[in-house]
């Protein structure tokens, strides 16, 4: 599946139409972009698990009830998080001025804020960029609107995929915004996935769950959540395939497409993260459980230790092994193993001889695996993540709140 | 009591000598570390939780349960770690060869290392060495004993404190190691603590747990958890106090002062974090209870963004709520308060106007303490840390194992 993804964006699927414009809250570029269907659309969502969540998160989370949903209004460069009652009434606000410009209803606007924490929005500018992005809504405009949700990214972030469902073609398109977990007092990822299949909104929600398992919950960069994170996805039937309204196989070929598109921003992000030079995957084999699986290999990835030595190129098992040990999962130490880039470096709990030169040029790729056998199960788990740079601490120092 | 902290040493309590020499493991300067107590002592330890233990630990581990000891033998530059059964009985070695040159038993030497995870000891150096070591035996030893622990530390620690205990004087003496939690490979924390009070076993043991609960269990340099980690004590009983076999007023003036003693070891090792260049302490207050209170202030202490706005000097508290909301603790968002070096920047979950000249100068000093109001509760809690320098990313990423 990952094979068909191709450099599309939300305006890849039928009846999506999208804009970026600027209004001015980041210092340049724009800033403001919108995603519209332009017939009703089931709808899903998935938000930050942090108990302080921004304005926009909790306008989202009370829409998205309904499994339906037609635009979707983003702002870069101020958060709208830990701004009291008149975030709450700015998010309402931008909700409904999006809603009246396109003539739907405000509950079937959800909002998403990127930027700065604890400053009130400058609405001044945003009401009349509100307006201009309505004017600007294109069928081409997939790239725009991914380009006015960056902050700190360095690179633009939109896919597309296309799946047959049934004879029907049918298109998923996406785009995010992420560059460390948290940014720079610039909160955070974002994902807004389109699609044109004709699927139920408990059918919808159900997939996106599936899909965010394995591919943007397996995201850390620096191991920070965010009070804004947020990912949508909007599916407006216009693909005319046959509904999909239950877990059968067109359910399934429709959930492999989300995972892949997904996984690839998840990718993504982590290969975008912060100062980051390299992009790391942690494999995790022979856990008790998946979530074992999981809670060692994000154990590695967000081990500063190992960030480092991957940025420095080095095979340092050592740190990997305590990483894990250090995180409360089950293993057998004297049986597990490592390897860094397909090259083993410790068998049945102690180091092996490896081609040393081998192992040099190995390490000198941009995407690096590691992989460890805990000896403790049989489920696996993989996490995304990057190396830790000194841009990283650059980026993060030197920017003042 | 924190005011009565000196820079003595392990052989500041009456009956201990100690000695420091090379036996060549590091390349340069002392490598080898012996503590002994002149007649029996009483004994108790802490180790590290990791699941992955060096074979020091294990050693340890077992002799302890005896509750009495009198020889601690330590090697810095070899972990002897993920070194199979052959690390086993090098340990048990180092044990007998310290007990046969000081005619006691093997089981009354506790053992530790700390260095490079996964290499043979090199025993034929180490064998010649700890005759040297047990012929250099001195009341003087103390800062020797400390200097030949450190791997990447930057400043010997070692200190002590006398109290009175019934017109007795009773003095406590302690020497530790540690610059991460793990170091570059170099696993990592070691504190050695002699006290010339009679205590029995249960009641050193119980003090012990009591003092490192609010000192060095509150220390995160990286958030990392070693495979070496121990803390070990050793009571000779030579000041003659009366035995202190129960929680009365005695045992919580001695406990009080072990506290006392292993916090400014905490801070010291905050204070020699890798690349730090700030300690960092961080307080919370109004906690559900002193669980989430900690868990809350580890959270804010291992931020890589609160630990690289500390090196870049901004109050930034977005990081610092943003890292709380992500922990899992309970807090009421619209009552959350912030301060950064004493000055108030949230109140009611929401931003204040503080005066930025004087925050300038306050983010300059050398300990940063930043607070946290979680409205949630009654409890506190505090962690020492550092910041997050360009030096922590060069000192692990240059080091190749």
């Amino acid at each position: 599946m990952k094979d068909r993804i191709v450099l599309g964006s939300v305006t890849t699927p039928k009846g999506f139409q999208a804009a970026g414009v600027r209004c001015g809250l980041k210092e340049k570029g724009t800033d403001l972009a919108l995603i519209f269907s332009t017939t009703p659309a089931a709808a899903a969502a998935l938000f930050t698990t942090n108990k302080i969540q921004a304005a926009p998160v909790q306008w989202s989370k009370k829409q998205i009830m309904s499994g339906h949903s037609r635009a979707i209004i983003i702002n870069s460069g101020n958060a709208n998080a830990c701004t009291g009652l008149q975030g709450d009434q700015d998010a309402e606000e931008m909700a409904a001025l999006t809603a009246s410009a396109l003539s739907i209803h405000k509950e079937e606007v959800l909002t998403a804020s990127t930027g700065i924490i604890g400053k009130p929005l400058a609405m001044d500018k945003i009401r009349p960029a509100i307006s201009q992005a309505v004017a600007a809504l294109s069928t081409e405009g997939g790239e725009q609107a991914a380009r006015a949700i960056m902050t700190t990214d360095l690179a633009e972030k939109h896919f597309a995929v296309e799946i047959d469902i049934q004879g029907r073609p049918v298109r998923i398109g996406a785009m995010a915004k992420g560059s460390g977990m948290i940014n720079p007092n610039l909160a955070t990822m974002i994902c807004c996935v389109t699609t044109d299949a004709a699927i139920t909104p408990p059918m919808l929600d159900r997939s996106l769950r599936l899909a965010t398992a394995d591919s943007l919950n397996c995201l850390t960069v620096d191991g920070e959540m965010s009070t804004n994170d947020c990912v949508f996805i909007l599916a407006n039937a216009q693909s005319g395939n046959s509904l999909i309204d239950a877990p059968d196989e067109d359910f399934d070929k429709f959930s492999q497409a989300l995972s892949a598109i997904l996984e690839t921003i998840a990718r993504a992000i982590a290969m975008d993260g912060e100062g980051a030079t390299k992009l790391l995957r942690v494999q995790i084999h022979e856990a008790r459980n998946p979530e074992q699986a999981r809670q060692a290999a994000k154990a590695v990835a967000n081990s500063l230790l190992v960030k480092t030595a991957i940025f420095g190129q080095d095979p340092n098992w050592g740190r990997v092994v305590s990483a894990v040990g250090g995180s409360g999962v089950d293993l057998l130490p004297e049986k597990m193993a490592v390897s860094f880039a397909g090259i083993q470096v410790l068998h049945n709990g102690q180091p092996i001889v490896y081609d040393k030169a081998a192992m040099k040029e190995a390490l000198q790729q941009k995407e690096i695996v590691i992989e460890m056998s805990l000896a403790a199960g049989s489920a696996s788990g993989q996490v995304f993540s990057c190396d830790l740079s000194y841009d990283y601490v650059k980026i993060n120092a030197e920017y003042h709140t």
